[in-house]
């Protein structure tokens, strides 16, 4: 069965066509880049309103049936940056360690990574994960998280992805 | 006095008794091993149920009158992991230094470490640390976390509690 | 446009003059000694009290006009200690990495660094930051998360702030 993965750009500019979403765009590129399996994407782009983000991440889960999300943008602390409340509030459970790891390794980037809130969460069999607004970031956050996204989807029972091991190796205990 | 030190596993399989706690088992060895102060154990297998979670953690601090409570598994993503949540609602105060360093060291082993939700608390004189369910993932953890419990648990005045210092070097600042 | 920098000690002993509030006194230095921009310092000493320390930080955000406030004390997990939560209670938004970033080299001196639960968060146009009661450990934070601040204070709306290269470089992404 065909995974669907949701990635869901969140930016007024680029809600209102002002500018091209090449964020979007490099998180579909990694994806084909490094995942084996079956998927198809569903793509989004939304202004940076929180009942919005929320209204689309329940459907991209409930009625879509993605098994990931990647959302891009809004996680700053600019007053338009509202992602992270909105992935939180329609969450069962958060991932701090997602976050973590994803400043952790930005900050070996730019001493401004600290002011990024990405977070990760589960609603129900879906992993949502906040990545940042700059394609070259998007790349160094999904580096470091991915290895672990498959085990994770297995766990909450989404839709079988499994990775190229030459491009990235996906990690399973006791596998 | 002798301090009274919890080890909770909660685990649906170990508490039908489908398999043999050794997680519980390898904490209550480990704290043989590095305390030098005298303890006893107080040792529950209950369980992945939020509700028995809270009520063991409540009597264990509010009438056995334990100055620790070491909890393992149910720290995953899978629907039926809920003890993050159950520490942080039988809590007052959450320490969210404690799980950035398990997962920080746990993350030196496997890139699944940041899948970990483990936290810690504290409820009135007692320290509350969530443990992964793996017995060599709760040595890497508490190796990297114990070094802090005993001055912790003086501050939240509960019983003093010192390490071998050939084992693991607590650390009281001042002294 | 001259910014304001609140600086606020929140300690029961140095409230009551038990003892000279010299942390309080080490932050100003720093700020002195770092920021090539004008600025003036609002600095107030009060209690470990909750509603007090939510008080304060509201009228030195809407009526003082702070960009930036800076607390020293009630981190740690001791009864008394509700910096963080008080922090919280009164910030529109949080932003976790600079508490992960602040205990990660904190623990680089000391291991009871994850004892720390020093947050920030943003309150319409000030960002707020806490710091902990000992003065070397806050230049250590300092030092780690100041190069994030200029930035920060940009994007939220608050005055401009620009430190002493020779002394601390401040990063604004794209300059």
């Amino acid at each position: 069965m065909e995974a669907i993965i949701g990635v869901l750009t969140i930016s007024d500019r680029a809600s209102r066509g002002e500018y091209e979403d090449i964020s979007g765009k490099a998180i579909i590129e990694y994806l084909k880049e490094v995942i084996s399996t079956p998927f198809k994407v569903e793509y989004r782009i939304i202004p940076d309103e929180k009942e919005q983000i929320e209204e689309n991440l329940r459907q991209m889960v409930d009625s879509v049936g993605c098994s990931l999300i990647l959302t891009t943008g809004g996680t700053g602390p600019a007053p338009r940056d509202v992602t992270p409340e909105a992935t939180e509030s329609v969450c069962e459970k958060m991932l701090p360690g997602f976050g973590e790891l994803m400043r952790k390794v930005s900050l070996e980037q730019v001493p401004t990574a600290i002011l990024s809130r990405q977070t990760a969460g589960i609603r129900k069999n879906c992993l949502i994960i906040n990545l940042p607004g700059k394609p070259q970031s998007i790349r160094i956050c999904l580096d470091a998280v991915f290895p672990a996204v498959p085990y994770c989807i297995d766990l909450i029972g989404g839709s079988f992805i499994d990775t190229k091991p030459e491009k990235l190796k996906a990690f399973r205990p006791g596998k």
